[in-house]
């Protein structure tokens, strides 16, 4: 019988929810709980208990965003399950299990890195959530049947996790993902050192303070991102709120020995580090708006020019968009990834 | 043992999906199922074969919405159900049942009225909705164990419902609702004029043109509300896309014929006419921020100002604020509402 | 010699500024000055002293413009003077004279009516500024070398003076002027409600606050200017400030008999009642951006299709653009004006 | 006898334009005019055949203005010129000059450096037109008798000429000036790359194209300013247009190497090789909103931090304001030059 969640989607197919404790997360810095909702998409005529074996798409929700958001519905709107449906449906991809993890902290998101600062997300994303869908799923249970999607945060932990846990994802896509740290975050220091200022500086202040409000600006919303990301990139220590910031708080001048740990994860900077991995993938793919208001389609371009200089071919699209609302995008991913993954 | 949506929001009590057939949705004029989504909001404690008896807040949601769009839960935000959720546990309103209603149509909401344009809107509210949680959950089955509440067009139909349909409803709380339609409509005339005029001044050729678009301008979204409305307001026949416009549509003219019609459901003009009825509710409560962007804090001052002259009691309050986001006003009428309904 | 300002500007012709004492003007309500600039742009080789006439277009400016505002340059902007120049030069039109009027006053501006709640500025444009450029240049000082124009407030003067004060000019044009005051102004009142509000209702405490302010909101202005068609359409007495608003101060709601003397003034509405002085015209002309904010491409609508059911032509455009900075226009107008004409 | 333009502007002084060839931009590698407008405001009662000596103010003008958009004038706002005469009449500033600087050329602005790809805008200012300015008024010829002042880009030009022009100045005002160009500039290469890339990446055909626009974007304007910028930071040869841009145009990645020599520009890196000649100044003002867009309260911040550092005092400001419209900030920083300028 049809899910609840499954019959207000609309969808032809299914989708679950599960809550599964994760032990890497099990006392995590920030706090946050170690059980996960996991939302799993299983196409028509799914049969749990058949011979048939499937391929997984595991997507990565983008920041401020969550199992919860990712499930969402609204009029007019296609969410990613309902995409997932509508191209299976539609005879654009195979029958394919869509996997919805979630990598949310108290910072709005973890960007899927392991940091002593916010929790262990990358360990959280490739064994404990992968490990449980392969324990309870029929699925091809190895690399060549797992690919990884993501927008925005989730593209980059696409990328990120398909370059630095090799033999998880057998390819990945990123839509409007994080690259050229540079050009996409460094614009937003000044309103965020401002914010932190009416605070006194201290960012456990501009958090609680933020957490009470009703509604929160925009620049509220992208203070919050700055400091998940120096919990990721810049973490000083396991204590909450002890991290490095990219700036100076009193004159926002950039701090290079701090940014120079951010561009540690930049995609655009790394990628030269982990050729092997990603010669190793079936697809890499990479897209993204070309009026993005963080420029990340100069980010992509970095990241794609350089795997081409390593010689990998790289799928690589620009379209008429700003960073926002570009699920539609999934409708031109989801079937490349399955046209590479195995087939059960 | 909860739902997985009850689990999702995070409740200490649950929440119930239905999918109910209305008759009241039979044959509609433009084609929308009558099977809808209906959301039943249990306390903690809750006990569906005990004897107590449970009185219900009806939710009705705002143009554009609908009962999924009313579950969707987003990180820092609090939706309608988990606001509920919230006021009870902290003891700021009695264990209450929240029943979410579903409006929708193609056009993009009903208004909650009846219409041969669109549909019987209102019908399926006050009788095949209310009449389904009746027989469904321990309520309190009688007019002083009903409330309704709704934001923007969902407060419109609240105040609307009360008004035209007495003995269902013993109070309304209406948040931001549509009243003054002069000031509230006449200004989106000329951007609606205009994008009808790009598809030859057929409705119908523009509605199929939005719905296969991947994104929507805040134009366009205008646009079908004002299609919606005059589905509601000012049906010429059951076919679908058969209603009047209240505008000429070479020169923009007002047509006071037809915006006669509209006038007909204003709440700023019609209250007047309902004095038995409104003067029968244990609670009438209007709020509005005072920076709503449609002028919608007029509107309610004017019905305020009617029904003062009438004699009533009127809980009437501005909050500064426009108006987006503003569901933590449920925090205010919840439990006014509560407060008045009888206690089982 | 060539005058600072015409160098200043560029010019292969000149531009001379007056200031001209209107009696018109002397003891108006508002206490403005009666004494006002006056430019004049004079074509290369223009000759005062030599047998030849010109033809002279008039140039009203718009709400919150004055002469200053006029004859303003700006790096990579035209202003009307080097339009004028500019398309002299160009041969697109005849040498001819450009008058720009000041219709300025302390409430952003006049609408160039004769208003006992702020001065006679109908008849200070077309007896005494009309008069003085044709008793100190070599005009065509007859009706057959006269036209008028004007953007916004000053497209509805130019057509306003052409209907009401008939023998004066031969021509109008009016780029994106006040038309259809239903869909113009009703949405603005809200807003206006609001600021007075916050002054106790009184509109000479926000007038004076406004005064006093280095920088003024959006929302300010418009008030200012509704303050200002008060002053024009709905006077009560000669006292500064002693006008009738078009709203209620507490509810917001439309007070119709107040908008009813609006109304009095809308080309849209009155345009058929006078017919004569339209039919005398050698040339009538609007037109207005597609996207005009304010809805006035609807207004130039209605006026055209009342002229022409009376048999007249009009000629009529719309261009892709909002309602700002369509200077641009001039390039249609000025050519068309001139053409019509009577050459010297 | 007032001049025209100080009687529109209404003021108690007057205003003198000049036209003055600067042998500095002869030649000029962007074929702009050598003769340059400039104005020359006087107080009250001035003298030009007295024995008093007069203190001079030099105000540079921000990007896309020139000495035209500095003298014009509109309802409610006060310009330059106005505001020197505003204070003088009120007695906060004792009767000094003003002197306008034109530093505008093809590219929207010259930062007032000298460049072999724009001009010898740095010589044109401090030799040519405080030469002329010297030559032609009553002044006080010396280093004791000149300030500058300039907002925006004119901001920068008055610390960059007061650091690097010893001599003339003794003292500087910096309103909301560009410094921390990593903070101030990086955030808009994005957008200027997909402006140039539409053109093929040829800066000469996105200029000429510009030109002949009637309207012109937010983004087009950035674009022009950060070609401006490439041109006098670092250009290639005195061929127009061969300058070297920061980014790459393909991939939108950094080049450092370009970007080094923009810093070369930036007074918060560059002030501390200019001890000697910030030592020898009066006063040094810095003043920036707290919410500008381009973050240069950081800058100024960064600026005032370093001359602290080096033992200066400096008079350091925040105000609850944007980058824009800021013309209000001269009725602090004029009196406090005045104040510390000989008197004649």
């Amino acid at each position: 019988m049809k899910s609840e969640l499954g019959r207000l989607l609309g969808l032809e197919g299914d989708v679950n929810l599960h809550f599964v404790d994760s032990p890497a997360l099990h006392g995590n810095a920030l706090g946050d709980p170690s059980t996960r909702p996991l939302a799993v998409y299983t196409p028509p005529d799914f049969d749990p208990g058949g011979s048939k074996r499937y391929a997984t798409i595991y997507v990565l929700h983008g920041y401020t965003g969550d199992v919860a958001a990712l499930v969402a519905a609204r009029p007019w709107e296609t969410n990613v399950i309902q995409w997932a449906d509508r191209l299976v449906r539609a005879g654009e991809m195979p029958p394919t299990l869509v996997a919805l993890i979630d990598g949310y902290n108290r910072l709005g998101g973890s960007q899927y890195v392991d940091s002593i600062g916010s929790g262990a997300y990358a360990t959280h994303t490739v064994r404990d959530s992968v490990g449980f869908v392969d324990a309870t799923y029929p699925t091809i249970a190895s690399e060549g049947g797992r690919a990884v999607v993501g927008k925005s945060s989730g593209g980059f932990g696409a990328m990120y996790l398909a370059m630095t846990r090799p033999g998880v994802f057998c390819a990945f896509a990123s839509h409007s993902g994080d690259a050229n740290f540079y050009g996409a975050y460094v614009g937003e220091f000044p309103r965020t050192r401002r914010i932190l200022e009416t605070h006194g500086g201290d960012a456990r202040a501009f958090v609680e303070s933020f957490e009470k409000k009703f509604k929160r600006s925009s620049d509220e919303l992208h203070a919050i991102m700055l400091l998940g990301q120096a919990a990721a990139y810049s973490p000083r220590s396991a204590v909450a709120f002890d991290f490095d910031l990219p700036f100076d708080l009193v004159t926002g001048a950039l701090r290079e020995d701090v940014f120079a740990r951010w561009l540690a994860f930049d995609p655009a900077e790394i990628c030269v580090d982990y050729e092997a991995a990603l010669a190793a993938l079936r697809l890499r793919y990479l897209d993204c708006g070309s009026r993005d208001e963080y420029g990340l389609d100069a980010g992509a371009r970095m990241v794609v020019a350089r795997m081409r200089d390593m010689g990998l071919d790289v799928r690589h699209e620009e379209f008429d968009d700003d960073h926002r609302n570009v699920g539609y995008r999934y409708a031109t991913s989801f079937p490349a990834l399955a046209r590479v993954m195995e087939a059960g």
